[in-house]
């Protein structure tokens, strides 16, 4: 990040204002974190290098159905605390919000020097509209669908299905650089952060189990008969882990970006990187200020908070408890057997100044 | 409006993106509707002068507490249609919000090309927060309300009070101009309406009328003990209609615009220019859907959805539905002796290229 934002900065002082974007940037309490993290590395920077800062354009990135709302009652408290820290007033830092999908165009030409995106580049293009969530090739011209009894890659899943899921993935990441290329000046830096995955196999267990729990859970209600097995089969999560390797391949496709850094971190599934056990006790529960609830209820709780609104919108909002309730019961007695890992991948580019 | 387009165009045309703020948008099916007008200007002017049209960035700005969400909801359809109309893909036009008081800074230095606000400007800058609702010289130091039994200034106001209405919408108009002198290019366009007033006189009855009969409507209330009579002479409405030689001498002291155009508009009450009395059966009632409301019942009505939040968070909203039943009852009243009517300014202006 730091030498994301000096290299920026290079790229800034012609022109005397910097446009810094998140894509992505939710609407809970971090949104503002990373945005006020960035602000201060850039004014902790220009005083270092003994220059004036310049006038920053910051731009919060989501999609229309986001709390913007949220967010802009908390800018006031936002304008103060960043005064008293940094002694940037109001007319050094403009905030402003743009409400679309960043698998296409957002911003004016060449008005970006450094954009952020964190853990929203995994969600395929499909989850832009509650309205086709499956990547369209899981579905035969003839409606038959192809990964039954599954909602997104699995061990079991045809080769059709991981292909389907590439080719969607390559498609929107594709999408995705030739629109920020358009917009980002030449020199301009991007850092992006999302799930992906260290096996070069997508069907491999890390990276799709946490999807193959929930799947499981879906149909152990089917096979009580409160959930329609016809409603799992035609339903796909709009999310695609990708190996460094694939993500490498588009950069390098797209061509106007190079890759400075690129690399996976492996996550424990109940949070924080591999290694840090804080906040657990002894008997494998999460304490959590007054709830007390186990591990596998409390990844339950956050990937809840994640994908409800999407499976929601597919399989009813009476489901969901119960759903959640099962789901974390599986969880628990997955990590009774192993301490299972996400993979973070991170990725720094440049546009490059060729075309 | 079109004159203003060309001119901002031209002022344009180098740095090929054109800066385009609505002050004020409010949150309502209008909001758009001006922002459509605007850009359907723009690129039927460029299609006239037969260039290019540069790509547009439009800001919408209002407080925080605005309903941006529901502008952000409505954004994919408003593309669709401008794309249908126009032809401007989404990479043609950038809309995006900013939340904060135009009293103060919202965008960077010479960004803005064309502003526009509509029915905003009369509201001083002690609105933005609800904490301080009047205009601060309106109580003395030892805690004396100066206009009591009144909520805005009143033929029976002590000039102390005018005084101190004046010197806020000074203070307010020339900190509205000095922040948008900063933000606009030489020679871009400023298109302003809002309320006014004809008479030099600020106490006159055109202009203050309105305010009166919610002053009285409170102050019958009071007399039955459903509001105490503190709490009207504490509430001064942080409005002000201004004539258009205060404006005038506003801007010329501030000094960086030159004035195009200034003019009021007589409209009805109960809306529409004057002379216009469509909509009107002849019992005087507005003929308005299924609703069958009197005159009085319906200024009450449009009257109540613009000032109910900052009453109803002074007097409490118990007191709402009889407050503006007993408004709508005076107000027909007043409609049986006269006509009344508002004035509306309209101001344009250039950024000049002196300073």
């Amino acid at each position: 990040m730091d030498e994301a934002v000096a290299d920026a900065l290079c790229k800034t002082r012609p022109a005397q204002t910097m446009g810094i974007a998140d894509l992505g940037c939710s609407s809970g309490p971090n949104t503002l974190m990373v945005v006020s993290e960035i602000i201060t590395k850039i004014y902790d920077t220009c005083s270092h290098m003994g220059i004036a800062s310049p006038e920053l354009r910051v731009s919060l990135n989501d999609l229309p159905g986001n709390d913007f709302n949220a967010i802009f009652v908390s800018l006031p408290e936002f304008y103060r605390n960043l005064e008293k820290e940094t002694g940037v007033g109001p007319d050094g830092c403009f905030i402003s919000a743009v409400a679309g999908s960043f698998y296409g165009r957002l911003f004016p030409r060449r008005s970006l020097h450094l954009v952020y995106s964190s853990s929203s580049l995994h969600w395929l293009s499909s989850a832009d509209t509650m309205r086709k969530q499956v990547p369209p090739d899981l579905c035969t011209k003839a409606g038959k669908h192809l990964n039954k009894g599954k909602i997104y890659i699995s061990k079991t899943s045809p080769p059709s299905v991981v292909k389907a899921y590439l080719s969607q993935f390559q498609k929107d990441f594709f999408a995705f650089l030739r629109s920020r290329a358009a917009e980002m000046v030449a020199g301009g830096r991007m850092l992006l952060s999302f799930m992906g995955r260290s096996s070069p196999d997508a069907a491999a267990e890390v990276g799709t189990h946490q999807w193959e729990l929930l799947s499981q859970a879906l149909m152990s209600m089917a096979s009580e008969g409160l959930i329609q097995e016809e409603k799992i089969d035609s339903f796909n999560a709009p999310y695609y882990a990708p190996s460094a390797e694939e993500v490498a391949n588009i950069v390098e496709e797209e061509g106007s970006f190079i890759v400075n850094h690129l690399q996976g971190f492996e996550i424990d599934w109940d949070g924080g990187p591999t290694g840090n056990d804080h906040g657990h006790d002894h008997d494998n529960n999460v304490v959590n200020g007054s709830e007390n609830l186990s591990r596998g209820g409390q990844v339950a709780k956050t990937i809840r908070a994640v994908v409800e609104t999407l499976v929601e919108s597919h399989f009813g909002r009476d489901m969901m408890d119960e759903l959640f309730r099962r789901y974390a019961e599986l969880v628990d007695h997955y990590f009774s057997k192993t301490r299972p890992k996400h993979i973070n991948l991170v990725l720094s580019v440049s546009r490059n100044t060729i075309n």
